[in-house]
């Protein structure tokens, strides 16, 4: 599932002036060539190329067992199942908003408001599910997660003095999206609560100094994206009174929380009386990765010169009528028809999921403990922390987990796993391991971990 | 269909100092909102709002005739013929692609390939319709055209010395996506055949001279949006010519070219050997609005310092991984089915489309011929174009055809059209008229014809 270059292919040796005067200054380029110091610095970064390297590990050992990928259980997807959510949606439209045919068709088949048209369907769904009340003109349904992280992103950046606070690990869409406007991102510590608030005063102040305006913070507070950690309800509390001090808005991805387990907390948004937050959606677990369908809910009110006040979802939807025009209508029916057919609930609509996402944490944990039992007096010291549902999880290994030792544990051994690093930006978290549990089977698990075991034992042994 | 703000809203008039030090200096603003002015600067561009003028006097008048809206006919949308399309591609994948139910599943319901799964069906078709052979590697399947058109511009755009050049008057989705990476849009004027080759010159030394890079034209040459007008086949021989000598890489956005009608001439990418041109293509107006799938294809290669090629449709897929991941595979079946279902032509699967388009361009025409005869002695001077096909004509009027004429047309006279000044950044075309077609019928142009011919004769007469 990777996008190959042709690295390698047979490009006469030429060294041919350009128009402008400079030479190529490079091997095997010729007059009609492009020059990749001539495209956006994004491109030459090494965190991009490190990515490509998942995937082409994952693609050139088919029959390893994969810890590493991130996508949703694949067991209940089916094919008349979606096509029954969009006639769903359909009928919505015609019984309960009332539409005419030719109303219903053109809004589902014909270019769509951009900002959506399952807007109020996704409303009542926080409503319904987190307890979030925002109107639904606050709400921007996106291309997937991914977009409205670009579109507020792109929003807040206005020039070099503006930078954006993450906790770190980072998921890597964050940066990705960063990288594309240019946006430093500035890392504060995670540690085991999930956010160091020592640190994050730091940071803050340190940005300050140098003349920098920390413009919001990214959060996953729910089972994250990568440690699987979730904040606890004094940490949530105490972010949202940092936020309003110092000015920050707090981007809350939510994108597991439907799978965080028993006792799950409000969320950011649930939370937030000030409009500190901007909410940022994802339908790709809990409906269909398939769809691309996601949302920023951005009810922050925007002054301009003349004191008239709009919404910043409004100037989220301008960004995206200049990007991606609208959403899918086709595949936000997808996700409207879903939400109706299980009354806005996504836990009712994810039941066999999260049992699914749930036995397999425990399975893996037991497997680990058994492996690995903590009063051993011999053996790998190895940790793992247990968070309460969700994707992933953290191992923490005594030896350098990088991409070289992943590539010769799926060589050697059939078994793929994310080391940590990626999520650092290059910059630590080589003894950490992320550990993925969405898409496997009580048998897999059983010989990944297996296969997992004798690899640590071996790099542990020969350390 | 517009995205209201809540401009006017009751807000305590408050002057209370911002954390930083700054006073929000604006009436009506409090703690917890943002500054306009602390958001990027293309949200206060006056573009932008001029855009949305346009939504909202649609909106505010439904009963108007409308010349305005550039969308396809909703004639022949169909619910059970888009199921259908989706269908025929699962089948397609189980057949001639040899996919197991799993794979199939994967392929449309997971996440994706982010350079898209349809790449070898648009490969044909290009192929079939437009003898264009380009390697399926070098097509990147997108949201609509408009995600294109960010991913190239983002890609070349490296600092402030890039600029892009556009065939003026000039399609607003350009200039927006040129807006959100900070690139600036220079016009270059088209006039009657399309493109002014004396003009170009003069632009391209011109921005040499201020230290800048023009690093690609943008051009519509089939029926363009907004004039209408199809460059010759000498002019894209000479375009060619060009781009090859003055390094420039031509953006050819070809949304129209199927309705383009009789004679349709081979588009720039057919006559590319140099690999010179970057086709941007859209399925909106061709298959399906609602769906949002269109495509690049940049055959590019790209060297790295270390002298190592890719293709740039590679680096348009890095970028498009950090923007919205893939293009929504549920929507890119509807798309994929319709070529499979035609044997990857358009024009076949636009039969009847295409004859609606041909029949309101001929009546529009000569409703236009019959109500201001040429030779005339008397009565208003207006003129227009005879474009061959597509959605656009050019109306030339002897008196400011701007957004305040417009609000009158609608409120006095009940028809609409859009003002040319907002294709040439405000700057230029204030006694132009674009007149759209696609929507109407013969009885709403014979209807809408007869009303703009009230408005005309009476701003003649008062001028």
């Amino acid at each position: 599932m990777t996008d190959s270059g042709v690295r390698g292919a047979d490009v006469p040796e030429l060294d041919v002036p350009e128009p402008d005067g400079h030479k190529p200054g490079v091997r095997g380029a010729d007059v009609h060539d492009m020059r990749l110091s001539r495209l956006h610095g994004s491109l030459a970064d090494p965190a991009m190329a490190s990515m490509n390297f998942l995937n082409e590990v994952a693609i050139r050992f088919p029959n390893a067992i994969s810890f590493a990928a991130g996508r949703p259980s694949e067991e209940f997807l089916d094919f008349a199942e979606v096509h029954r959510y969009v006639d769903v949606f359909i009928d919505h439209l015609r019984r309960d908003r009332g539409m005419t045919e030719a109303e219903a068709k053109r809004t589902v088949l014909q270019y769509g408001r951009t900002k959506g048209i399952i807007h109020e369907l996704v409303g009542r769904h926080l409503e319904v599910d987190e307890g979030i009340s925002v109107s639904s003109d606050s709400l921007v349904i996106t291309v997937g997660c991914q977009e409205a992280m670009f579109l507020v992103l792109r929003a807040l950046r206005t020039g070099p003095r503006d930078v954006v606070l993450a906790v770190s690990p980072t998921y890597v869409g964050l940066t990705g999206a960063a990288r594309l406007v240019d946006l430093p991102v500035r890392p504060v510590r995670g540690g085991d609560r999930g956010i160091d608030f020592e640190d994050l005063g730091v940071r803050i102040a340190e940005a300050r100094a140098a003349g920098l305006r920390p413009r919001a913070l990214y959060i996953v507070p729910d089972v994250a994206n990568p440690t699987g950690i979730s904040l606890d309800l004094e940490a949530r509390r105490e972010l949202l009174r940092v936020a309003e001090a110092e000015d920050l808005l707090l981007l809350e991805d939510n994108a597991y929380g439907v799978f965080a387990g028993e006792g799950r907390l409000p969320s950011l948004k649930a939370l937030d009386t000030g409009r500190r937050v901007v909410r940022l959606g994802s339908f790709a677990k809990t409906v269909l990765p398939g769809a691309r369908v996601g949302y920023a809910v951005a009810d922050q009110r925007v002054v301009d010169e003349d004191g008239g006040t709009s919404l910043l979802a409004d100037h989220l939807s301008t960004i995206k009528s200049m990007l991606t025009v609208n959403t899918s209508p086709w595949s936000q029916a997808v996700v409207g028809g879903a939400l109706v057919a299980h009354d806005y609930s996504l836990p009712a609509a994810n039941r066999r999921e999260i049992e699914v996402y749930q036995r397999n944490l425990r399975l893996v944990l037991a497997g680990l403990a058994r492996r690995f039992p903590r009063d051993a007096e011999r053996g790998p010291r190895i940790s793992w922390n247990t968070p309460t549902g969700g994707f992933f999880l953290t191992l923490t290994v005594p030896f350098r987990a990088d991409d070289e030792l992943l590539e010769y544990s799926a060589k050697e051994h059939g078994v793929l796993w994310t080391p940590m690093s990626h999520f650092y930006g290059g910059d630590g978290g080589y003894e950490q391991i992320r550990l993925s549990l969405s898409q496997l089977t009580p048998e897999t698990i059983e010989a990944g971990l297996d296969r997992l075991a004798a690899l640590i034992r071996e790099c542990s042994a020969t350390r």
